[in-house]
């Protein structure tokens, strides 16, 4: 992460290879960043522009000048630094694993609803899903900066470490044949894990959970974008957790 | 729509330019298909592989041997399809309007959960939208060809034509100072409005509301991208709607 007018056009001439996406804050117009704009985009590297509150907080620093470049190697997040992050903010844990979830487009459009739906975390496995990238990174909105996300060597083993830890494992299947989402409890910590479209989680990975749940769908030929299977899942999450709060303090 | 081998191959041979993707049903393989694919390669016509049932749900006949070709002009609804749609299932009408959605993506993939979350139309305007294209058939994984979308010429006014019809009229805020999507009843007829990722609906859109809600989100600084909210506001829908049922049959 490099931030700032002159720091982002030192990379931008000397490793434009290595930057991801510039993102300039909306409403910032000045010949400095005029220049570095143009400078981007004759080096063919993508730039695009999001609100100055967000820019401040990926650069995570009042320096930032309206830029910031995301670049080099991804930091992925151990599953201790997840659980902390639940611990921290006195939540039940909220963690979303992906299984085969190759498309960078998806895999990104994930992380961005985990990070606004308050997951504390993302799980990927090394081998069946695809890397955080550039385009992982744009189609985020730049929720990988702020998410954590965990890359492991084997996913199976990654849920029996979870349920060790006291987590629920909650796989969403692709046929009706378990409960609706809606039927199904998300207060407690829990794990969820979305597979790949269309072929939904490998049947190991679907024989390792602790419970199955779907979403309801009409029709038997439609089915719905993993990302957006995801995305449901994590609200329906956060609607019982929030729900639980209301019920609570209207029976107190 | 076009459907067989000859009849996709001809149309690839005399007006490639009209197609806007050739659906190929997965699992079937044939010299005749093969043909075809390699044909609508060589005149740059987008191939995908789609489930069989899918195919012939498509083409609505039994001979489309495999293949469906997207074609020509977009065959839109009116609203009083959509109606007549909600009538015919016996159902109280669950509509999605789009305000300012001119991402083809997001118009897509928003077609597709609206087609698998039972919604019975969507509406858009003429002015403020992308109109169905071929990039958005696609994303909406042929949903365009099975979901009644009904363009107009004013929104505000189909707003006040569907509040004459007996719906209620509510829209997704970007904001906070409205009820949660989970704190609104939507199991009588509704029409539910997004608009624009970031900037949202038109201020005189929203005024013209019956009501709002919102999405919680977490963190002032990000938001869910607009298909992600869409599919939330109308599977939220669907589990009122579900639930009901389940409730009223318990009380029963």
């Amino acid at each position: 992460m490099i931030f700032g007018v002159h720091p982002v056009e030192e990379l931008l001439l000397a490793r434009p290879r290595d930057i991801a996406v510039v993102y300039v804050a909306t409403g910032t117009r000045s010949p400095d960043i005029d220049r570095v704009v143009r400078l981007a985009r004759d080096r063919a590297v993508a730039t695009e522009y999001r609100p100055r509150q967000l820019v401040a907080e990926l650069a995570g620093a009042p320096a930032h000048q309206g830029l910031v470049a995301i670049t080099g190697e991804y930091g992925y997040a151990t599953l201790d630094e997840i659980h902390a992050a639940a611990a921290a903010a006195a939540e039940p844990a909220l963690l979303l694993l992906l299984d085969g979830i190759t498309d960078p487009h998806n895999f990104g459009a994930l992380v961005r609803s985990a990070e606004v739906l308050g997951a504390h975390g993302v799980v990927i496995a090394s081998r069946h899903a695809a890397p955080v990238n550039g385009t992982v990174v744009k189609a985020s909105a730049g929720a990988t900066e702020r998410m954590r996300i965990a890359e492991v060597p084997n996913l199976l083993r990654a849920v029996d470490d979870l349920r060790a830890q006291g987590l629920r494992v909650l796989g969403a299947a692709t046929q009706g044949d378990c409960p609706p989402v809606f039927g199904v409890d998300f207060r407690a910590p829990v794990a969820i894990i979305v597979g790949a479209e269309g072929q939904g989680m490998r049947e190991a990975v679907a024989r390792r959970c602790d419970g199955l749940f779907h979403i309801p769908q009409k029709g038997a030929v439609a089915s719905l974008n993993a990302s957006v299977a995801g995305a449901i899942a994590l609200y329906e999450a956060a609607r019982q957790r929030r729900e639980f709060v209301i019920d609570g303090a209207r029976r107190a």
